[in-house]
């Protein structure tokens, strides 16, 4: 059973203001769920599923709090478009204070609005074992159901910190920082890389000046065809299977 | 002004159906717009616009019918969150019976049910030169809205046909087929290809038993963290990249 209050707290979770305030977030659809629980399961503060979802899981560690719902509760809770099954209310993870850089791959990210990039971004990098992602304040809010989704369970693993992007990209000294831009160094004939900074930027607008002029190699994804750009996120992608 | 019928049929094409019957499509948001005017103007069978975009052209093909209307009507028609200025009904384009894969890179997709993927893999096709795409009966519809937004325009430049791909592809002689998949031969160390088709699966079921049997060479992204998979079109940039 499902009350009316633990329902317009769980919707009240779409909204950045309430995440914070809450410090929590949702998560959605068995197979993040179950990644949770591996990998986070102490996140975990509460667990809305369907008797279905339920009878299918051999052992639910004894700490999480499960509450059988209906479909049609679910449909009230659910942010997606297709209920999936089961709903999570998660902690927030701890946010770093910043990062050691030294002899790491990082990621810095200048302003990527769509949640659906940040997500995809948070999981390419985690493909790639990249562990650390550095976003300018404006971009989405990792914690953005469609962020969530769409990292398909990365998000206990990557590393997510906002920041005023030139000062700290600033203060990293002694380190390759690596621009993904439209010209400079053709990224499918570099050699592998064991560190640095790779700063990827808006799609309409780049990356902004400032932090373009506290990088030390431009590089760029040679264009065959016509298109004008890729997306942030494949080309995120293609950088770090070459340099990777 | 819009008049109640003309915004009802617009609204219309946002089904298949309608799509279908009619022989049009939409395409919204200046970007878009001006890359169809500049590349297939004589597909544009009508415009609706708001006075500032209409002022901001310096000229518009005197064959091209456009519509003044206000932002009340433009929210009324537009299949964005946002709407963006300009909205084109646009004539499809002709479909193609087959293709000459001859000394060609042709892309073969299997359930790409996600419009963003299927978009954003038009997208990147266009950037890589590869001009032909061939989808399964069950892809995404490549004039869904949505497809038809993350195409950002390169849905005029690359040719998409549907089909029965286990007999299509089966058709194809002397060509060497790619299938992606989470084993066989590691993309970042293969030679470049001029011909060839490759086939993207499904992201959760890959690509089905029939058309995978029919595949000559594995390919695979080499995982170096720990996430699953990558998205489909991620794949699909991060592919292309290393062959072509």
């Amino acid at each position: 059973m499902l009350g009316k209050s633990q329902a317009k707290y769980i919707q009240s979770l779409g909204q950045k203001k309430f995440r914070d305030e809450e410090g929590m977030f949702i998560a959605e659809g068995p197979k993040i769920i179950e990644e949770l629980i591996a990998s986070s399961s102490h996140h975990i503060h509460q667990l809305y599923a369907l008797p279905e979802w339920i009878e299918a899981q051999s052992s639910i560690d004894q700490n999480i709090n499960v509450v059988e719902i209906e479909e049609k509760d679910l449909e009230k809770i659910s942010q997606l478009n297709t209920p999936n099954k089961v709903l999570a209310i998660v902690k927030k993870f701890e946010a770093p204070a910043t990062f050691e850089t030294k002899g790491a791959i990082s990621l810095v990210l200048d302003t990527i609005q769509d949640p659906g990039n940040l997500g995809t971004i948070i999981r390419i990098a985690d493909w790639f074992g990249v562990e650390q992602i550095i976003c300018s304040a404006d971009c989405a809010d990792m914690y953005n159901p469609k962020v969530v989704q769409s990292t398909m369970g990365s998000i206990a693993r990557v590393k997510v910190l906002y920041t005023d992007l030139v000062n700290w990209v600033s203060r990293q000294k002694d380190i390759r920082i690596y621009a993904a831009a439209l010209e400079g160094r053709d990224v499918t004939t570099m050699d592998k890389i064991t560190e640095g900074l790779i700063i990827i930027g808006n799609e309409s607008k780049g990356i902004s000046p400032a932090l373009f002029e506290l990088a030390n190699v431009k590089i760029h994804i040679p264009q065959k065809g016509k298109a004008e750009s890729l997306n942030a996120a494949v080309a995120t992608g293609i950088i770090l299977s070459h340099l990777v």
